[in-house]
């Protein structure tokens, strides 16, 4: 990978992330390039009417559209990550209750967390990109559940968990694919597509 | 899996852990229990006439053994974490030349990290358990490790990368098994381990 033509290509570059998790920028933070940060407000019910991958990266456009409006002249870059299971998508879950009942839900089984990354260049160019990681869960009760619940904060991450939190330590048997993308963006991903575009005009 | 039951052990033991990786720290740390450190002084190099999972498992009972006779009465925890390609291990690289020359051998293709555990208590039984992971690295060139060396130290990870540095976020295109395992503890395996053990007498 032609990495040190990926990294100069994005230093020329004035960079958004329109993102709230703290998680993607910690992750984007790697790359060592400075960006800018912003909190798309945008309604992230998915559109009902398509199927559950397309949904996600509906999601994305979404929130990469709504930082053009804001940011006309920057590289944006805007994504969703989503957990899902019989072929539906899980999300956020909207309290401490409905978090274990996702999570129990989730017990002693394998499920997919997908990532839609959306790149909008200055000039317009816009790329959409889709990464799929599989991820084994320990079998649990709600009585684990409730200390791992009492201690972190489950609201702000699809499906209720955190790849990198206490519950992920302790109940995440197995992943197969990108780890990053389970944590919120698939870095190794993103430099690969990146090192494939052609960058001649921006 | 009965988490509180696991905890609850713990939290009756003084507990050693016996190794000078500030990533196994940091996992271990999620448990959010009391520990102490101590950076075992033992000689890693593996003995030769093993296969090389043995190997492994043996630097592990190294360190745990050197820790016992410090520390008699603490519940003793020791790991050794490995990677291995083309059936030999690899061990942590002794210069920037040797990652190097490492990293180049692991580019693009497929290697395997295992990490042996041990577990020592207080009245002298021993366990061991030992988890093994895929990773898979993207391609990359000697031009691409410059970046990575000049910003990074190598010198301390097995195979000369690090899971949650720069190298790896930018380069592990994907990983099959414990992620937890290949930061240098395989935290999930070990309390379900736990959790199967009987604890009557300690």
């Amino acid at each position: 990978m032609p990495w040190k033509k990926v990294k100069n290509l994005l230093a020329t570059q004035s960079i958004l992330l329109a993102s709230g998790s703290p998680r993607r920028r910690e992750i984007l933070s790697l790359l060592g390039l400075p960006m800018e940060v912003a909190t798309p407000q945008v309604d992230e019910k998915p559109p009902a009417d398509k199927d559950v991958f397309s949904q996600i990266s509906e999601i994305a456009e979404k929130k990469a559209g709504w930082a053009r409006s804001y940011y006309p002249h920057h590289l944006i870059i805007a994504a969703d990550t989503e957990v899902i299971l019989e072929g539906r998508l899980w999300g956020k879950p909207k309290s401490r209750e409905e978090a274990k009942a996702m999570l129990l839900a989730l017990s002693g089984r394998t499920h997919i967390v997908a990532t839609s990354v959306v790149v909008l260049f200055p000039r317009r160019e816009r790329y959409l990109f889709q990464e799929k990681t599989l991820v084994t869960l320990a079998r649990f009760s709600a009585d684990d559940l409730d200390e791992y619940l009492s201690c972190e904060n489950p609201l702000d991450k699809a499906g209720g968990y955190g790849i990198q939190d206490f519950f992920g330590a302790c109940f995440i048997e197995r992943i197969d694919g990108c780890f990053y993308n389970v944590m919120g963006f698939p870095l190794p991903r993103f430099c690969q597509f990146m090192s494939r575009l052609e960058f001649t005009d921006t």
